[in-house]
């Protein structure tokens, strides 16, 4: 095999922002790499179009040897299919493989973000040297990936990792999946957001830091921001986060006493929150496992980078 | 190898009840069997005796090809250690593989019920033919064993499985671990018949039939007791299992998402509760779940005897 075979490129289909980079194999620094936003109300054609573009870009002309790619929604692994997004229209049942390898003459390998980042953590992040490890995104919405006996494990349906849709509190308020306190609904990004307007809102005498940040303009109010005014001391961010702490913790606990790996690995925007969220969810988790079930909780060692260098992992195995 | 040594002795020692069997290697009946009880405030020597006159009584003089072993209590699987009974003292640290190898000079495997009860299953009972399956045996406790991709799963302290430990109430009952609102707290045996005793104290108007059922002596209640009255109509029987119901339905609704699995099979003396039982563990599960996440709940098929095939597996490993 010539070294040009052994050239990785690594995709990113986010939401909203998309990722490519290219890598040669075995190496640990990306070559060259490249970035973009979605317009307003794209399509999936319209960000298969900008990922083509980004290639473009970082290729010129060159050939990759394989290509990982990392989706943000349901994906069948086996096929490389796309299932559907839930946040951009058209995705639904795109033979997302087959079509780049038809473009690229590379063999390709597809799965969701939060598998392919637990892939990231594990081959090259926080998780290198484990067996077994939970990987947890807190952003947007919250999801995990699975790492067991030193492999991916997707479920039955490709589905498992849903932590963020298990529930903490049966009378709790609604989650957007229709039920009743999921840890999405206390600990996601929008949900800590949510919480804090409605706290301001309710209680007019408390969260003075938090409004003054917010110049008083409530619907401003985002989770960055609820971690800021807590860091600086707020009493009702500091409340919104410590909820969103304890419910992934439980959320946490409930995972270790199921199925005990030995580690867990929290990634995305929420867990940029501060002293205050981690230490709640820490306290609660080992406090709703059983004390023989061990674990350790840390952070993502590769932050927004999980689902590419996941990308290189799955493609690696291709060479 | 001659056909002796292709003899398999199957151990199973409960809290209270024990059982040995034999059966030659790829037969599915067993050619012999014995059962006994512990006396009241047996310790482990006791119950080490007991169970070698029911292999004295099993083998006469025969030599086995190996052992397997189902123990209630943790259990280090690669070594073949108990390293406690909840329900037994004396168990501490017991190298029971290696005591059992010396005295009988045949390879031996230990493991602990759950996970022996769910190897039981997958590869004689309800999960024949499936890859990915949770057994939750719903009895004195609520635990659970894992198979995944074919293989047991014991966790890295050989602690997964606890479902019983999962939290789904937190405003709930304590629960003897100290927690709130667990599985086991809502749907194990005791808890059904206290949580029934309870309620006939506070409402002295409903229950007519089970306290006719229990000669109006409340102490006298168990949840056979429980099932005999909801199939009969009572109110307060029938609330009671609906609870019990309900709780393990949220836990295996949350198991789903997370993992993902085939199929879920239940054993244990509560799951012959009726109809009511079952539907609410099924319908509160399905709703649990995310719409795309699939699987199927089915009884046990092998009830009592899940523990000693298991035992057969492990010890079929072995030939």
């Amino acid at each position: 095999m010539n070294s040009k075979n052994k050239l990785i490129l690594a995709l990113d289909f986010g939401g909203t922002k998309h990722a490519a980079a290219i890598v040669h194999s075995g190496d640990r620094k990306w070559q060259k790499g490249r970035r973009a936003l979605s317009p307003p109300f794209a399509g999936a054609t319209v960000d298969r179009e900008i990922m083509r573009s980004l290639i473009h870009q970082l290729l010129q002309g060159e050939k990759p040897g394989a290509i990982g790619v990392s989706f943000g929604g349901p994906v069948d692994a086996t096929t490389g299919t796309v299932r559907l997004s839930h946040h951009v229209p058209g995705w639904e049942n795109t033979p997302l493989r087959e079509l780049l390898e038809t473009e690229y003459g590379a063999p390709v390998r597809v799965d969701n973000d939060a598998n392919v980042a637990a892939l990231g953590e594990y081959r090259f992040g926080a998780g290198k040297g484990y067996e077994s490890m939970f990987y947890i995104t807190i952003s947007t919405g919250v999801g995990g990936g699975w790492i067991l006996n030193g492999r991916p494990w997707r479920g039955a349906d490709g589905m498992a990792g849903e932590i963020g849709h298990i529930v903490v509190d049966p009378e709790g308020p609604k989650c957007l999946c229709g039920k009743r306190g999921c840890v999405e609904r206390f600990a996601s990004g929008p949900y800590i957001a949510q919480s804090a307007q409605q706290f301001l809102q309710q209680q007019p005498y408390r969260g003075e830091i938090l409004r003054n940040l917010a110049a008083n303009n409530l619907s401003e109010i985002t989770a960055q921001l609820v971690s800021k005014a807590a860091d600086q001391g707020d009493d009702i961010a500091s409340e919104v986060l410590e909820v969103a702490g304890w419910a992934l913790g439980v959320g946490i606990g409930n995972v270790a006493n199921l199925i005990n790996p030995q580690l867990f690995v929290l990634g995305g925007g929420v867990t940029k929150a501060g002293a205050k969220f981690w230490s709640a969810v820490r306290r609660v988790a080992r406090k709703t496992a059983l004390p023989e079930v061990n674990f350790e909780i840390v952070p993502a060692a590769l932050s927004d980078e999980a689902p590419l260098w996941g990308a290189v992992a799955l493609a690696e195995d291709l060479l």
